[in-house]
C-alpha cells in the first residue's frame, strides 16, 4: 500500500521538468549555468518558485537574509516540517546542485496539492541563501541566518568574490534585512518543527557505480580550509640564481602538496574518513614568468572527514608540514584565515521513514555518508531531527557536466512524497529549544 | 699605464647616469619598469640612444628586424666590434637587465668621442629587439634576426603574449620589413667582426656574496622550456570525490614538481650543471574553486644546463616523469612546444682581454659561467668571438628591485674602455663565413 498513484506523482514529476529546464535556461552561463548568491540567476530562481506555487493555495514568507519560506498548511498546523535545500551555483556550475531538492519539496507539495490532500503537519518548502560558498568564503550562510545563528560579525565583513562588496549590501539591494540578520531574527520556531528533509543529488559516483538511484544519509562530513593561504618566497632569474639561494614558491609549495597527498593515503589506511583537496594553485600572473623563480603562490586548501578528530589530526599535520618546508625551502606559508564545519549525525528516526517509504515504493536504495557538506549539517547540529535522500548523478557537481537521470529525480521525489505522507503519529516529537 | 685618464671616464660615467635615470623615468610601470619588445618602451630606448650619440659622429641604421645599429667610425674601417645587449624587459622588470650593456656601449662611445680618439676598429653599438622571451616565445630572436638566422616561419607564428598579434605586425607597424627577415637580410658582415662583447648585471648573487663587482664570462647555459604545459583531469567536488575516482590535477602537478625537484638535486650531486624551474602553476581560474578538485593546470617549466648532455637526460626524465604520474593519477600531461637554446662558449682571447683590462685598471674581478642566457649565445654558437662581462647587482633580475650600483657599472665600463682601446694587432682574427 502506498500513499500515492501513479497519477499523483506523475504531477510532481512533471512540474521537476518544467521546472529544470526553465531554470537551465534562465541562468545559463557557458559552460553550465550561474546562480550567483544574491545574484541575477538566484533571483530568478526564487521568483520561479514563487510563481509556481502560488496556485497550491500556499503562504510565502522571507526572513531578513532572504531565505524563502513557502508553506502549504497541514492538517495539524502546531509543528512543521521543512523540505529545504538552496538554488544558487558555483560559477559555470551545474543545473541539480541544490535545485533538485528545492524542486523535490515543490514537486512534493503538488502531489499533495493535485490529490486534495494536505499534508499531516504544515509542509514548508524553505530555500535557502548562499550556500555555495565560492561567492561569500562562509560555510552554510543561508541554514545559520534562517536559524538566527549566523555570527552577526560576517555580515559586514565577507565580501562577494566578484564584487568586492559586503554581504549587507548585496543582502540590502535584494529588499532584506541586514540589521535584523544580526540580530538573529528568523521564522523558524524550534519547538515547531518535526523534521528536517533534504534531497541533493550525489556528488561523488558511488551510486553511479554501484547502479542504485537513490541514497539514504548517515552522516555529513566537516571540513575546515585555508583559502586564502600563501607561500611567499622571492623572484629571481630562472637560469642564474643558485639552487642554495631560491626562495622558491611553486617549489615549496608542490611539496606541501604531495605530502599532503601522501597523508591522505596513510590516513586512509588507517581506517579513517578523510578527503584532500588543493583546488587553487596559482602563481601570481601580474608577476610571473617563465623564466622567473616563483616568488609568489595562492593556495586554497579543502579537508573534509566525518571525524573530527581526524580534521584536528590532518590540520596540525598541514600546520607542521608548512612550518617544516617553509624553513628548509626558505619561503613562508602564511596559511590565512581558518573556516570550517563540524561534522553532523542524521536523525535515525527520520533515516527509518526514508528506508520504509524506499521500501514501500519498491525503490532500490543504499545507506551512506555524505561526502559533501549541506545546509541540512546546521540543523542537524543545531539538534533538528534531520535527514537526507541522495540521487544518482555523473560528473559529480560544482561543474558544467554534473548529470541527473529525470528517472533517479522521480525515485527520490517518490520516496519523499511518500515519507511526507506518513500519518502524525509515527513523526519524531520536535524538540524544545 | 692604462689607455684612458680618469677624466676621460667621468665622461662615459656621467652619460650612465643620466641615461638610466631617464629610462627609468620613461618606462616606469610601478612596480618597475616595463619595456616591451616591440612595444612604447622600448622605442623610447632606442629613440633616446639615438639622440644621445648624435654628437660623437656616428652612422646610424636599423636592419629589417629593427636592430639598431650606431657605429663610431674606426681607424680601421676593415673591421668591426660589437658592443651589444637588448633595451627590452619583462613585465614590471628592473631597469639594468639589458640596458646595462646598451648603456656600457654608448658610453664607450662617448669616451672615444670626449678624448679625441678613434677606436681601433669600427665601434658598433648593437641594440637587439625582443630579447625577453615572455613577449614573443623564442629564445635570442634580436640576435638571430640581427645575424639573418631567424627561422622564417616564426615570423608569421609568434604571437605577442599581450596583444595576441604576430612579430610581423609588430615589426610592421613600428616601420620595419619582416619579409625582408624572413628572407635573412642582415647588416653584419662576419668577416669584419673581429669581437663581440656584452656586458650585463649578473641575475644571481655570486658577485654580491664574493663582493666582486665585476665578472668575466667563460661560457652561457643553454635551456629547454615547455612554456605552454598542461595538466588535464576532471572537475569534481572537492569533499565526495573519493580518492580512488579522483583526476586531480593540481595532486598530479604537485608531484611533478616534488619529483623534479628531487631530481634536481640528484643532479648537481652528480657534479653536473643545471636549474630547473616552475616559474608558472595556475589552475584555471574561470573554473577553479576552493570547493572543486582542479580539472586542468597550466604549467611552465624552464631548464637550464651549461651541458647538452645533461639537458637531454632532464628533457627524457621529465617526459618519462609526466607519463609515469599521468598513468598513476588517472590525469593527463601535454608538455606542448618544446624550445630553448644550445649552451655557448666564450672566446678565450677575448676573455684574456678582459682579465687584462681589469688587471690594468684595478678591478677585482671573478673567472665565472653565465647562469641565465644571453644573445651573445647566439654569436659564440656562430662561430663569432663572443665575451661577457658581468655586473655585480642585487635581488638578481626580471623584477622591480635589481639593483646594480653605479660604481659597479663604472668598474665595468672601465674594463670595456680599456679592452676596447687595445691596439689593433692584439685582436682575434675574426672567422670568414
Amino acid at each position: 500500500m502506498t500513499a500515492w498513484s501513479a497519477n499523483d506523482l506523475k504531477v510532481g514529476q512533471m512540474l521537476a521538468r518544467q521546472l529544470f529546464e526553465t531554470l537551465e535556461r534562465e541562468s545559463a552561463d557557458p559552460p553550465g549555468v550561474t546562480r550567483k548568491a544574491y545574484g541575477e540567476g538566484e533571483r530568478m530562481a526564487y521568483d520561479l518558485m514563487i510563481k509556481e506555487t502560488e496556485s497550491f493555495g500556499v503562504e510565502v514568507e522571507h526572513d531578513a537574509a532572504g531565505n524563502l519560506f513557502i508553506t502549504l498548511p497541514g492538517e495539524d498546523r502546531s509543528r512543521q516540517i521543512l523540505v529545504a535545500s538552496h538554488i544558487d551555483t558555483v560559477g559555470h556550475g551545474g543545473n541539480y546542485d541544490g535545485a533538485a531538492g528545492v524542486i523535490a519539496g515543490v514537486c512534493a507539495q503538488a502531489i499533495f496539492h493535485a490529490a486534495g490532500r494536505k499534508p499531516p503537519f504544515d509542509l514548508t518548502v524553505l530555500i535557502m541563501r548562499a550556500e555555495e560558498s565560492c561567492w561569500f568564503p562562509y560555510s552554510y550562510l543561508g541554514s545559520k541566518s534562517a536559524l538566527g545563528i549566523l555570527d552577526p560579525s560576517v555580515v559586514d565583513s565577507l565580501r562577494r568574490s566578484d564584487t568586492g562588496r559586503t554581504l549587507a549590501e548585496h543582502m540590502r539591494e535584494e529588499g532584506f534585512d541586514p540589521e535584523g540578520v544580526k540580530k538573529g531574527a528568523s521564522l523558524i520556531k524550534r519547538d515547531r518543527v518535526v523534521a528536517y528533509f533534504e534531497a541533493h543529488i550525489e556528488q561523488a559516483p558511488v551510486l553511479v557505480n554501484e547502479n542504485i538511484p537513490v541514497g539514504i544519509v548517515t552522516g555529513i562530513r566537516g571540513s575546515f580550509r585555508y583559502r586564502t593561504a600563501k607561500c611567499l618566497g622571492a623572484y629571481a632569474h630562472s637560469g642564474a640564481m643558485p639552487r642554495e639561494y631560491r626562495k622558491d614558491a611553486s617549489a615549496a609549495t608542490g611539496e606541501l602538496i604531495y605530502r599532503m597527498d601522501g597523508l591522505w593515503e596513510d590516513i586512509l589506511a588507517e581506517g579513517r574518513d578523510l578527503t584532500v583537496t588543493f583546488g587553487e594553485v596559482m602563481t601570481n600572473p601580474e608577476q610571473h614568468g617563465f623564466s622567473k623563480v616563483a616568488g609568489e603562490m595562492h593556495i586554497c586548501v579543502d579537508v573534509r572527514s566525518q571525524e573530527r578528530e581526524t580534521l584536528d589530526i590532518v590540520r596540525e599535520r598541514l600546520q607542521g608540514l608548512a612550518e617544516e618546508i617553509g624553513a628548509k625551502r626558505n619561503v613562508r606559508f602564511e596559511l590565512g584565515e581558518l573556516t570550517g564545519s563540524t561534522p553532523a549525525i542524521m536523525a535515525k528516526p527520520l533515516q527509518e521513514m526514508l528506508t520504509s517509504a524506499a521500501e514501500a515504493t519498491g525503490t532500490s536504495y543504499k545507506v551512506m555518508a555524505s561526502g559533501a557538506g549541506h545546509d541540512a549539517a546546521t540543523f542537524a547540529n543545531e539538534g533538528i531531527p534531520t535527514a537526507m535522500i541522495f540521487i544518482r548523478n555523473e560528473n559529480g557537481s560544482h561543474n558544467p557536466d554534473e548529470a541527473m537521470d529525470m528517472e533517479d529525480f522521480d525515485h527520490a521525489l517518490a520516496v519523499l512524497a511518500e515519507a511526507l505522507a506518513t500519518s502524525p503519529d509515527q513523526w519524531p516529537q520536535p524538540t524544545t529549544s
